[in-house]
């Protein structure tokens, strides 16, 4: 079987590889592909050297295609990719709200991975963070009413986003001061209620992408929500404050219990013992760290918690991987036959 | 008449001397005073020198006395200066949650500083920076529910977090571990969900305050409040996502409407034009910056907002010295004859 990354170079690319590289995925080969500006460069991958090549125009010789190179590019291409045979597994916001295209969270609704029609949607960042916490607790007691309030990393812009906090940073240690290019506003020191387009309503898309993304993973479309989405100067892992409304009353210690048996979460809730969820340490790591688990002060019987996760990871790279994982392990991807 | 700072040489009665420079406020003489340790050192007041005394064990000969050397300090001498003839205006917690003591943002209770015995308590900086927004909603519309989460700045913590961040990035940008001395944990590029100390529900000190003073204050007991406050590598200005539950409808438009004719606040709210409340925009700023209003997805006819006000200002030394010109405006504070 043949994997291919669509935008190796960047952020996620880079992810996708070292999770690859520890992934249970049965695979034979890997071919990297990016803009031609990066073609002829070498990527490492278990020891080996691999040269990235020029994204072609139409299809690409591989069974899954891990495609993370933005939105136009998915657009673009995606089809003549599901033509030529491949299972794509996309990164961006192409193709996430068509009604054919699932949108998944292996641990989830992994099953609805299973009836794709080639192209299988991975979520935004800020959603796949927060709906590892929030869909036990909806399976459990029902949410009726979700308030988030992001803190989110300049690498959700990127590579360059993590090199202009840094870049910046530095002016402004140094008296100067910082000029933005990848933000709306100098990032360093600052604070950014801005991500991505506003829209008609006041919201960011971001910010809808949250409420639309979170109903349509967890199946329940009469879920209220509303978000904030800030940018603040960290390098990786998106935090979220999340209070929760609920048709039947919970308790935190009833939570804490239920998130420890879930997948893809740690439990990270020991005040006493400063233990909570922080970009420090949910960095690099594939669990969502969740804590802060408190009775809500505004809904009986609600909730309130704290999540970090590295949005690289479980918000992008390592998704996409465990929806091919799953796949697989249900039989569901099979590579073709090759010369 | 005579004014007397206590703690003037902190971060804050930095700004208690720059805002007494630019006040309305009538008096003949300030008197400085910090911790022996600080005793002798001069400070610059309208071109004068100024010489800090040591804090004496007794009574302060001024007639009023701005406080902000911390809570253990007011505490225990906050009785013998009011004995002494001062009104004291403290900045600290320690008597904000007294029956007798009233807590003022004079845009919104003025008035109860008249009803003072001796001590009037300036809120906590997260509490002050909402309630100039949240204040005008209540009235108009009744505020039923409200839902924060904080974007604390480090100086929150005084001028050793603002020197504990920049010292500790510039360490992280040269390649070297962060240390903590001031914070919990590590700040540069990091988000600590923990400010002030644990209670027993869960919720931290600093989240109850928000709670607490925003009702006595606003003067419903009635309102729910849950709030999530989190520090964040910033200097200074408190950022706050708030959404609001309501009596009676409100539009986003009314509210930018009555906001914009509120005593405190600038509208600050053209998406289009990328404006939006920032510290990097609210910092050094008498008033607190309100954007990002729009109708809530979880309450019908509720609001959802984001504020950034200079907690050094409003959230500490501009409401003390506003308080001591609503006294003196309302003649409530008449100087001592001295020989």
């Amino acid at each position: 079987m043949r994997v291919a990354i669509v935008g190796a170079t960047g952020a996620v690319g880079h992810e996708l590889l070292s999770v690859l590289e520890k992934s249970s995925l049965q695979f034979d080969e890997l071919l990297l592909f990016a803009s031609p500006r990066s073609a002829g460069s070498t990527l490492t991958f278990k020891g080996q050297e691999l040269t990235v090549q020029a994204t072609p125009e139409g299809a690409i010789d591989a069974d899954v295609i891990l495609a993370s190179a933005g939105g136009a590019i998915s657009k673009a291409k995606a089809p003549a990719w599901v033509a030529g045979g491949a299972v794509v597994i996309d990164n961006s916001s192409a193709f996430r709200y068509d009604a054919d295209v699932p949108l998944v969270v292996p641990e989830v609704n992994g099953e609805a991975a299973l009836r794709h029609k080639g192209i299988i949607a991975n979520p935004n960042c800020t959603t796949a963070v927060a709906v590892l916490a929030v869909a036990p607790i909806h399976r459990e007691y029902g949410v009726k009413r979700m308030i988030v309030s992001t803190y989110q990393a300049t690498s959700g812009a990127g590579q360059k986003g993590m090199d202009e906090l840094l870049e910046q940073t530095h002016m402004v240690l140094h008296g100067k001061d910082a000029t933005n290019d990848v933000f709306a506003h100098p990032i360093p020191f600052n604070v950014i209620p801005h991500i991505d387009a506003f829209q008609d309503n006041g919201y960011t898309k971001e910010e809808m992408k949250v409420a639309w993304e979170t109903r349509k993973i967890i199946g329940d479309e009469s879920l209220k929500i509303s978000c904030t989405a800030v940018r603040i100067p960290t390098l990786r892992t998106h935090s979220e404050a999340i209070t929760l409304d609920l048709e039947r009353p919970a308790t935190p210690q009833a939570v804490r219990e239920l998130l420890a048996r879930s997948a893809g979460v740690e439990v990270r809730d020991d005040p006493g013992g400063k233990l909570y969820p922080m970009p420090m340490t949910a960095s690099g790591k594939y669990d969502v760290e969740v804590g802060r688990i408190r009775e809500s002060l505004v809904f009986d019987g609600g909730i309130d918690l704290f999540v970090a996760g590295d949005q690289l990871l479980k918000g992008a790279a390592l998704n996409a991987v465990q929806i091919a994982e799953y796949l697989q392990e249900h039989g569901a991807l099979k590579g073709k036959q090759r010369a």
